[in-house]
């Protein structure tokens, strides 16, 4: 990694997120908190692709775009930082020599925080109270507590096991499946994807955080849905396309699955015409269960800041993408 | 209070919850570890009024019933215990010489969970979302975390109190009203009845854990649903004479209120006819999420043979219910 005197900075904004904006006062101010690192800041709030800059060499991309072009209109370019966590929109045209860090961790707290609301929602059939309501059906389910149920975490992230460490607290067994299997503190019992085949069979609910990679497309298949426990519920807060949803449809409408939140969706916003709409035992969040717009771009900001400073030092970024491994 | 050298108790049961039936040799093992009493029981598993016992001192009525009929064929009768924690439906036909005792705190840890339950569903907007989703109407919503909202409750009972140091330990700022407003551990903040008006207008959330009574019912009327603040959410899981529910329906249809999570209804069950069932931003849940039949009797026997025991020796019954008080 080159180590300029002085950066060039381009900001991308989304005018169609007002709340999520980036504006350069603010982040000029903080910048200026940097030792000896000055910057020229640019920034379009047209979201339009043109301008991309010009001579940038640090891009903050508040919108999806094609990192390729966004190279080609700026020689320079070396570092790209995104203010959302999955990132599979930019890794198709991610040039080799340019760095890309994501958002990671931003979601942590309202996430723990919305895994446990769907969780308990899961516990306590929500989701058939309210397909029951809307068929003035009075059928009281007299259940338990969540203490003793079985919850499997498809993924171990940040919002992973700050979930895991929220629902333990409730006294649910966690156990989960990430890549490597390594031990975690925030779960009762974490093995590697490879066994998931079996721990489908204990779980009672299955919570996804999982980024949407070459290794966790359709990781929940039709034939992996199956090995569920009748009544299991689910929850994706990841990405849709780790799941089978037309399978999963189908299980919730038989009643196979107990319920399911779902706050991630194959195409979105989801189209008018989408069986998923009419479909019973499910709650739809329209992808904003895990942002608090609040906090966000804050948040945001302090990871930016902080990569700015290891680039230009030349150290090793926080959040850097495995572009290998996709997230 | 009479100390009989022998009891005579009958059981009432009710067949239509069979999970909800005591057993007569489920009993006989537990009074058997009370030192010193002999114990005759009797048993009526029909769920009619006749007969009720014939000579009981003691009667475990696990159905609503008239306590001066019973008493009536039951001379001796001088100590009922419920199963319910609410009494309103025994309270009527008292004799002033029979004590009752109810089944209070045997809620508290689903209670408590089920109030986090809807608190955080409240939070994160999901009674919006279940309406939007029946219109197919995609409108994501980025609101925070349920940390640093103030959250109302109307009474501090066992349910209450374990509620509130489950939203404290999310972050929630918790303040409530009871009758003598004595400051209490598990809450911020607590204020007599009297200061309510005033409290209505801090709320994000008002939580009601009330019994009926005389000083309870229509506390909150429509004038008080009117001094909330707009996008304030309601949880009752007290009685649902406590609130006006036909200004609390015209509220959630009109969307001053954000939502509401009922679980208590005037007439239950529900009548198909009645207007709640498709009123928009409520989830109706079938005054059930407050017991755990999985504990539930268990822990009601804990607290019979308690009071048998104490009966025996003429000591204070626990969970004697105040008559004046209604609970």
């Amino acid at each position: 990694m080159t180590m300029p005197s002085h950066l060039r900075i381009h900001i991308e904004n989304d005018p169609t997120a007002p709340s999520l904006m980036v504006e350069e006062q603010a982040l000029r101010q903080r910048l200026n908190g940097i030792t000896g690192v000055s910057a020229a800041i640019s920034i379009n709030n047209t979201g339009q692709s043109e301008p991309v800059g010009h001579d940038a060499d640090i891009l903050l991309a508040c919108r999806k775009m094609n990192i390729a072009e966004a190279r080609a209109a700026n020689p320079n370019l070396r570092f790209v930082q995104t203010i959302s966590a999955g990132v599979e929109a930019y890794l198709d045209h991610l040039p080799a020599d340019v760095s890309l860090a994501n958002a990671s961790g931003v979601h942590a707290a309202k996430g723990a925080e919305f895994i446990l609301c769907a969780a308990l929602m899961l516990n306590f059939n929500i989701p058939q109270f309210v397909t029951d309501k809307a068929h003035c059906v009075w059928a009281p389910r007299f259940g338990g507590t969540i203490a003793g149920q079985t919850i499997l975490m498809l993924g171990v992230g940040s919002i992973g096991s700050a979930a895991a460490r929220t629902l333990r607290s409730q006294g649910a067994h966690v156990i989960g499946v990430t890549r490597s299997g390594s031990p975690h503190k925030d779960l009762d019992e974490l093995y590697p994807v490879e066994h998931l085949d079996q721990l489908l069979e204990r779980a009672d609910l299955v919570v996804c955080t999982l980024p949407l990679t070459q290794g966790t497309r359709n990781l929940m298949s039709a034939g992996r849905l199956a090995r569920l426990k009748p009544k299991c519920g689910i929850i994706n807060v990841g990405r849709a396309g780790v799941f089978d949803y037309q399978a999963l449809e189908a299980r919730l409408r038989s009643g196979e699955l107990s319920g399911a939140v779902l706050d991630v969706f194959p195409e979105e916003p989801l189209p008018i015409s989408h069986s998923l709409w009419d479909c019973p035992r499910l709650v739809i969040t329209p992808h904003c269960c895990l942002d608090d717009h609040t906090t966000y771009i804050s948040a945001c900001l302090d990871i930016f800041v902080e990569n700015v400073a290891r680039f230009a030092r030349g150290q090793d970024l926080i959040n850097e993408v495995d572009r290998q491994a996709g997230y």
